[in-house]
C-alpha cells in the first residue's frame, strides 16, 4: 500500500514541536531545514559516521546533505518535494541520533 | 629527512599559476581555498567517491572539507597552518582529479 506523500511543508510551530523529540538539532533557513553537528576524533571516524548515515538514508529513501571536515560531520536535512521540512526529516534525524549513541 | 613546512600561504598569482595544472578547480575566499564540484548518479556513488578521497587524504596527511548531497561532492581544500593555500592543496587536488578519471 503506497503511503500518501505530503505536498506541503510542516509549519514552523509543528516543526518546533517535533524538534523537542530530538537532541541538539536546530531549525535553519526559516524552518526549511534542520541540522546538527557531530564531532569525532579524526577525519576517518567522521567518514565512518557518514557511511553509517548513508545506509540509513538508503533504507529511508531520504538523503541529507553531509558537510564533513576534520573530526566533524554537519548533517542537514530538508524535503525537496515540499521545499521545506516534512516528517521524513524528523524520522531520519531520530535514526541518525540513535547511530551516534551506539 | 623531515621536509621543512612552509609558514606562509601561497600568494594569489602563485595560486593562479598552480591552478592551471588542475581541471575545473576554482579559487575562493580571496585565494584562501580551492574547490571543485563533482557529480554522480546518486547519493551512494557520491559517498563512494568521498571514501576514495579519504584514502588519499590519509596518505597525504592533508584533509579537505567534503560537502556531500544527492549526486554530488563539493571538495574544498586549504591549509590551516598557513591560513590559506599551500602546495599541499594543489597536490591533493591533482590526486583527486586522477580518481575521478579512473
Amino acid at each position: 500500500m503506497a503511503e500518501r506523500e505530503s505536498t506541503v511543508p510542516l509549519l514552523s510551530p509543528q516543526a518546533e514541536e517535533l524538534l523537542k523529540n530530538l537532541h541538539g538539532w536546530t531549525l535553519s533557513e526559516g524552518a526549511k531545514k534542520i541540522s546538527k553537528e557531530f564531532t569525532f576524533k579524526n577525519f576517518v571516524e567522521a567518514m565512518e559516521f557518514a557511511n553509517r548515515i548513508t545506509l540509513i538514508a538508503e533504507a529511508e529513501g531520504h538523503h541529507p546533505d553531509l558537510h564533513i571536515g576534520w573530526g566533524k560531520v554537519v548533517v542537514e536535512t530538508s524535503t525537496h518535494s515540499v521545499d521545506g521540512l516534512s516528517e521524513k526529516d524528523f524520522a531520519l534525524a531520530a535514526k541518525i541520533d540513535q547511530l551516534k549513541r551506539k
